[in-house]
């Protein structure tokens, strides 16, 4: 039986979010325990004492990590916070993967410092998976945060350990793999990206060279490869104007007058087509790749939806045993 | 007199565009003089011989620099080509500023090599004006590419230069300064960001400490400054996320039967509304910020109306004497 450690506090919506989100995919994941960190009378107060049975499972905890709380300094002092129990179930084999919405920089931490790098990685690398513009398959993107300062290696271990995700879990056969840079040419970047390039051409991926920000939700590639800290500028730029579109024409559609606001009724199907396209949450959630175990988040503000979604992406890469894999990958190196 | 030395052969629509751009704005700028460098024949075909008047010369050349030409090698090698003869032009004190469609790689190269750097500049900066969500105001964004790799006292520079831009310009008082970076809190993003976060906080602009990609549209700051790398990327993905939605969009609302067309006829109002919120024809082009004299660039595939405007964006830059005080202000230092 898979059994999945989940911090119960972390995020908006939590505990209920989550709770709502099991129940609903307990019936598809017969063979899962979801075991819940947490605020044992908050807990009790979305989940019956009746719903807990083998597949479900309340560990209390008193302390809860919040986003305001310096990472790596919290899971040091609040070790009976839900997340770090939760860790810790992970790390001691109690538990085969970890889930959370909290504090992202925690997680990292959790995920690195307690869980553990895997050998032969040098730095893990945050990796959602995103939408594109042509197609359902979407894109991953990797590092998106976790690392500030990156080495060429780096880039090339992330996009060794993404394109066997895109394969594994997304069934793409031989994915293409870019690395995003500041220009089209194999010389552009820093030198950094310059070496990154060098890397990936040597290497047995199917490496299609650089792609430019503008290119990044167009479906031109599988993986993107990128330094951490670019790929976080990269992943909030794509959100923040997208939300900002959005509302926009939400907003422009609501003060222009009668005829406007019918009008905006009869385009429902269209803006539904468009909400499905663009819809992360049927990826699941961003991957801490580079640990022990699947260690994996979603935004703080998710509802049931891409929770169940997420849960349900951990239950495949705990059936395919995705991280046995990149163990094996990685120590015959 | 002004005099706005201008390649008539770079960019998509060229000359045609250009020249017409000329024609609608001279009776607004009437102390100003535009050269146009490029193919005689070319320009003449759009342009009657009768209209060339003390506003209006023509000086042909016989070469053109194209997008896929490597920056330095060009500059270098095409010695007749319209942008390096417009360039030598400002250069040899014929010219003022530097107008230019092209490739943008060949554009800084002119700024920089031919033009050259203010004493007191370690590296010029590319600066565009974008819009924000809640207000027409707009911000600037330095550096967006002009350098691979990046100090903290470039960012220190271009946040100095587009703040007085900001100021000069667009008429914003005592301007807010940001530093996009990977977080919030002052000790985010590697050394560099790290260190330039002290001299901006050093300095005796009005900073406002970090933001983060996904607030870059906001409008929660005037001047964002940032390294060239990532703020290559962070404009290329706001700019393809932008185009990759509106596309979509266009596709659901022309793909969703009869009501829903119906629907995008009566919401043209609000769309109206966005293109006009979102438009940046009227921020101007992109201005290389750190050289001897203004060079500025429009995307190449610019139409007439962001040419207008960049044309008399540059005519504020001339009239205000920009170039003239940011010399002053960085030989003091």
């Amino acid at each position: 039986m898979k059994r999945i450690a989940i911090d119960a506090m972390g995020g908006e919506n939590a505990p209920k979010a989550i709770i709502d989100a099991i129940i609903k995919v307990i019936p598809e994941m017969p063979d899962t325990k979801f075991i819940l960190f947490g605020d044992k009378e908050k807990i009790r107060q979305t989940l019956p004492a009746d719903q807990i049975n083998d597949q479900l499972e309340v560990v209390p905890t008193s302390q809860m990590i919040n986003d305001e709380d310096e990472p790596v300094k919290a899971i040091r002092t609040k070790k009976d916070s839900s997340m770090v129990v939760a860790a810790r179930y992970v790390k001691e084999g109690k538990a085969d993967a970890l889930f959370s919405m909290g504090n992202t920089g925690a997680l990292l931490a959790c995920g690195i410092f307690i869980i553990g790098r895997i050998k032969g990685i040098a730095r893990p690398g945050l990796m959602p998976t995103l939408p594109v513009q042509n197609s359902d398959k979407g894109y991953n993107l990797i590092d998106v945060g976790a690392n500030a300062q990156t080495k060429p290696e780096y880039i090339l271990q992330w996009a060794e350990m993404a394109a066997f995700y895109a394969e594994k879990i997304r069934g793409i056969v031989h994915p293409r793999v870019a690395l995003l840079n500041n220009g089209a040419e194999s010389d552009k970047g820093d030198s950094v990206h310059q070496e990154a390039y060098k890397l990936l051409q040597d290497s047995d991926l199917n490496f299609i060279g650089n792609i430019e920000g503008n290119e990044l939700m167009t479906g031109k590639t599988d993986v993107a490869a990128m330094d951490g800290f670019s790929g976080n500028i990269a992943l909030k730029s794509i959100e923040g104007m997208a939300s900002v579109l959005l509302h926009s024409l939400k907003d422009s559609l609501l003060n222009n007058g009668l005829v406007t606001k019918l009008g905006a009724l009869m385009i429902k199907n269209a803006v539904y087509d468009l909400k499905n396209k663009y819809d992360t949450a049927r990826y699941g959630g961003a991957v801490l790749m580079g640990v022990n175990a699947p260690v994996v988040k979603t935004h703080g503000r998710s509802n049931e939806r891409p929770i169940y979604y997420t849960l349900k992406q951990i239950g495949k890469i705990l059936d395919e045993n995705l991280i046995g894999e990149i163990k094996e990958k990685f120590s015959q190196k």
